[in-house]
């Protein structure tokens, strides 16, 4: 499957927390921590985990500048 | 300022490319590109340009996760 | 490729309509039309056409209900 | 009320769960299952239920496009 | 209609602007500017012009919160 | 730290609600009520609180505009 996203960040799982229904997931990609809220159910059907190797995916419209 | 999105990602911009209404801006975050789709407003406002330092910012609700 | 998003939704691309920067893309979808704003980039990377068998990936947090 | 999202897809809930702040609402559109993600408040103040007419409301921003 | 996104502010328009696919409609609230980037589409469907009584429409995922 | 965030609405927190993961934030701004969806993590970090000055930060493509 090819997808419209432009960002696909290849990185490893480092945490995994459920909530009642949301969870947050955390990948490591180059050193750096990105967080992702998703739904418990996603969880349990690509049966993320510790130590997987995952991509943190985002739309380019919702990706912010900051500039210091 | 410190702001609740989860991810702010450190970076140099290398691309600046505005539309009508709509700017797509570049970043280089360790070695990956990122790109923002932002208002032209936006760029003006910041003084986005090539070479400048600068942050990519997402809140976790807006990351997904894929795997292979 | 498996996607944590929870919505993807099998159809056919039945217009695609580029701007500067931002492109619109109409999929029907069992006889609902589905609009998607996306990059110019993505339309030319995935090689977006009339026709063409497509879905339209949404993520759970980004859907609203709305009721009469 | 008339809104500018352009996807406006009619169906009808098949599920509500609720978490300590999340719901997850499933509606079934024409044959689809759609999940939303949504305040438990909003579930509350618009008294969501299974078997209930309602409408899955998505920005045209918010969705992307796979292919094969 | 009722709409499950927490955030409905009424307003008044003060600007439109449109570019070849994607617009930026701007309104006061409050004495505060909203700015929203919408589809051309919509601003044509809803005959969105200056003056106009409107709602900016904010689903609560997508607010993020900052501290000085 | 400048954002390229479109809406940065100041105000004051009203109220604080925590989830198993996700927390409800919600802000007066010029007498209207604004309800953002966090991550408990950001609450935490941020230590946000009741009486406290914050913003509501949210970007341009995530605002919607509807009309009666």
């Amino acid at each position: 499957m090819k997808l419209s996203a432009r960002n696909q960040l290849k990185g490893r799982i480092v945490e995994v927390r459920k909530g009642q229904t949301t969870a947050h997931v955390r990948l490591e990609v180059n050193g750096t921590l990105i967080t992702a809220s998703i739904t418990n159910e996603a969880v349990d059907e690509l049966r993320l985990a510790n130590g997987q190797d995952a991509y943190a995916v985002i739309k380019a419209s919702d990706v912010m500048i900051a500039t210091d």
